[in-house]
């Protein structure tokens, strides 16, 4: 990895937490002799006169970006920083993440490491999606997590055709379709009675959301598949989100076209902590 | 049951089979001398210059109701018969619905039956719901089939606390949550992974619709119980739904309250179709 | 209730725990005048030559009898009360039960308050099971959780038709086949899938164990309803289990007919405790 | 492929369908100059008296081992070949089976391109299994489904603890547990409420039997990794059982170690049939 010179900060709003270690990291930084660039969130945080960037520009010129929030905060600034290979340092307020791994406790200790180039780096591969609308793609998104489709309205249902490389594998009626990397595989998918994917495991999972059928289960298809969804409900009646954050109505015939990424996001993760670790804290798991 | 001298007629819209099978059907209740009032869609399916009422109105006066469509119609029509006790005779136009299982074929002969007094009767008992706001009734519903609460949005959460007869059952954090009578077990219900209860039992279902933790399971309480709902969404993250059909969004703090409806709908069903045989035929249940 | 004169104790043999618990018991009911009839573990854990009878002769003769151990210990001595009007006061040793609510700290406090007829009895309606081969009744068993039919040998399956009230449900090809009380809805029933079902409903819930369709679905029936399960399965290759204890193999073409009984035990229930407080401590029930 | 100069018969017993395929098959090896050896069961399906040969050797000295029968068979003929790289050419007798996808129809045509060397090759990893006791490896198998540990008695559990690569993952108290390959995802794991999962996934799913928690998900890892299962049940009360076909008992501290094999078995296919195709056929996976 690059040295570490510059780094981005990006926040989550109104955290107590926050506004004692933001004021310190920006001193631990200044110690350090490491420049950053913030977003307006983290400036708030900060008792100086800082300039701020957007979210999306806060990447820019930074070898690393330390995330102060949760799972949702990573997750916008995984899109933020769109397939580069700056390493994200994620630091949990007030909980534990699944992506979010480094406690409060840990940040100085961790930061530290990091800066003496001895952290350990989790890839993460992503998950691309583009949609194609008679014959043109309209839009482009990479998602870290999932990208879903559902009904806009309780009274409809989605109505998809899902083929696997020009196979035909299912339609779906159902309150949505999730298509989940494995590291989504903890998110939503899981809600919906997904399985539980190792971050090593080479797959992508199709989950359907409530289905109108007795027989659907989740199918997990290699990542070197192309998975692509034909919309049959009517206009704006199905809506695509990626990762819960961003998205777009879908119109009749849509096709939405996934594939895993050739973005990986390098996440830096403390040594101690391990899927299954995350797995049993977070949700109790294997627990009675 | 009252000798049937005027019958209600509802109709799905744009049915193709309907164009045929309506015109017959008067052509037969004016043979047997037997009145009608019919809704608007019933009008433009017959040749004749027919005055129509609104599906609400429709039952009035009536001793039978005639739904001709699928479990969509029928369940607008049990809203329009709001607890009166005129029996509902609902064909299936183009498939097998749970609760529309007399098929075209059988049309006549069952209607003769009924008109006998010779047919059989399946009560099925309905869900009642008021909305509270600050202390006051704000709306009140019936459902045959359920009432859910989802979010409306896929960014959000529902966040609801449940009480059975005044004790505490759970804090759900999920899509939705599902309140179903065994009628409606069928239904959405068995969607979200709810299991299938025979009308006969004296039983509401509590289903979530992707729970956030994994251990949420279907909890069967009594029909005697008063089930209470908090919504502690933000207002209108939260949606009301009655049937899939009407409702409305939720304020924080709103109460839903539910409990077994001294209504009961009267449903016509011909002898040999059981719940069991629509189950398998409907859902292939039981097939490998 | 009958003023209580003399108490039977049935106690689980090697709990450490019950050495000093079982001495003090016997103390304060020499104390307060009430008579007690022991099995050989309890006998074993109190410093004294005391008679012992077997467990299936403890309750003779007494008007209440004490558990000292877990559920499983419950279960037995349910079927040594064999449908008498014996209240059961069931103490957990070492954890919490599902039957077994009381903590040995409330032992005492609560065993006043049966003396002195305050205590809260919890009603719990059993299972009757026969079975039928060539005509004739061959078995009988009443179960206070469940009644299982499961296959002896992983290289088989079990293959039943189930009949309710002699309509046909479904033809089960499967690992085992559960058929549950709501007391026995959150023992095995739950596990293979099944909901949590409120005591008070009056419903029996039919649960398969690993079935070879993707279809299949717990079932609820009215606890009205006769079941009957017919096994096609080769002699000896279903077994059939009471409450996981007691059973027997089955033959080819035996029926095994389960109704809801006319014995319910009666279980005494410290105050506080209600059935979603003990779901949630003992499976974490909607917990993240 | 080497050129087929002798192919092996093995034959499910018993199958009335097998009696005219039988004497067909072997007259049209003759008549193509191919050699034949046989089992039992194909003797005694053909009118000739021919040397038989046990099924074990069946493969030796053969470059096409035919299958007559159902999955079943087709399982211990996969052992029997045991990691030679000898294809399988399955023919399904009376039904459609997911590994045995040649119809009877299918046969000669399909043997036909065979001997042109023409046909489609599958290949399905196996699944390497071993049981260590005291530091010693006392067991070898190879799996083509699945390695499933299961209680032999339904008043025990299994208790095992799982980790993948030296990594602790779960305490599983149970009714068993399942080790699947993607082939085996649509046998015995799909039952337990597996994901299906296609098989050019480099992965292993371990999904639990009527786990004991509320908690329990399958989880898929990479088909790179060790699995290790320490059984902590007392002697005899836990089984082992490959394929669901060959087994042993378990001792407690016993250690099933699982690793993806370097064998993977050649499966002959028709070209049109695929695995979804399958899919819907035999489970009726996606319809209504």
């Amino acid at each position: 990895m690059e040295p570490i010179r510059t780094v981005g900060i990006i926040s989550k709003p109104e955290v107590k937490q926050a506004e004692q270690l933001v004021p310190a990291l920006l001193a631990w930084l200044d110690s350090h002799g490491v420049g950053y660039r913030v977003d307006l969130a983290t400036q708030q945080y900060s008792s100086k006169d800082l300039p701020t960037v957007s979210r999306e520009e806060v990447p820019d010129g930074c070898q690393l970006v330390i995330v102060l929030g949760g799972d949702g905060t990573l997750l916008s600034a995984a899109r933020a920083i769109a397939g580069r290979e700056i390493p994200l340092f994620a630091v949990n307020l007030g909980g534990l993440g699944f992506l979010t791994a480094i406690s409060t406790e840990e940040l100085f200790p961790e930061l530290e490491r990091a800066l003496r180039n001895e952290h350990r780096i989790a890839k993460r591969r992503m998950l691309s999606c583009e949609v194609q609308r008679h014959g043109d793609v309209v839009a482009h998104y990479e998602a870290l997590n999932d990208v879903v489709i559902t009904k806009v309205n309780i009274a409809r249902m989605i109505d998809l055709v899902c083929n696997v490389d020009a196979h035909f594998v299912c339609r779906y009626k159902a309150d949505g379709l999730i298509l989940s990397t494995p590291t989504g595989s903890t998110a939503y998918s899981l809600s919906a009675g997904g399985p539980i994917v190792f971050p090593s495991v080479g797959a992508l999972c199709i989950t359907p959301i409530c289905p109108h059928t007795l027989t659907n289960r989740p199918v997990l298809v290699s990542d070197a598949s192309v998975i692509q969804i034909l919309n049959l409900a009517s206009d704006d009646v199905a809506y695509l989100t990626i990762d819960g954050q961003v998205g777009e109505p879908l119109k009749e015939q849509d096709r939405v076209i996934c594939r895993s990424s050739q973005h990986a996001l390098s996440l830096i993760r403390p040594p101690r902590m391990l899927f299954f670790d995350v797995l049993r804290q977070k949700l109790k798991w294997g627990e009675r």
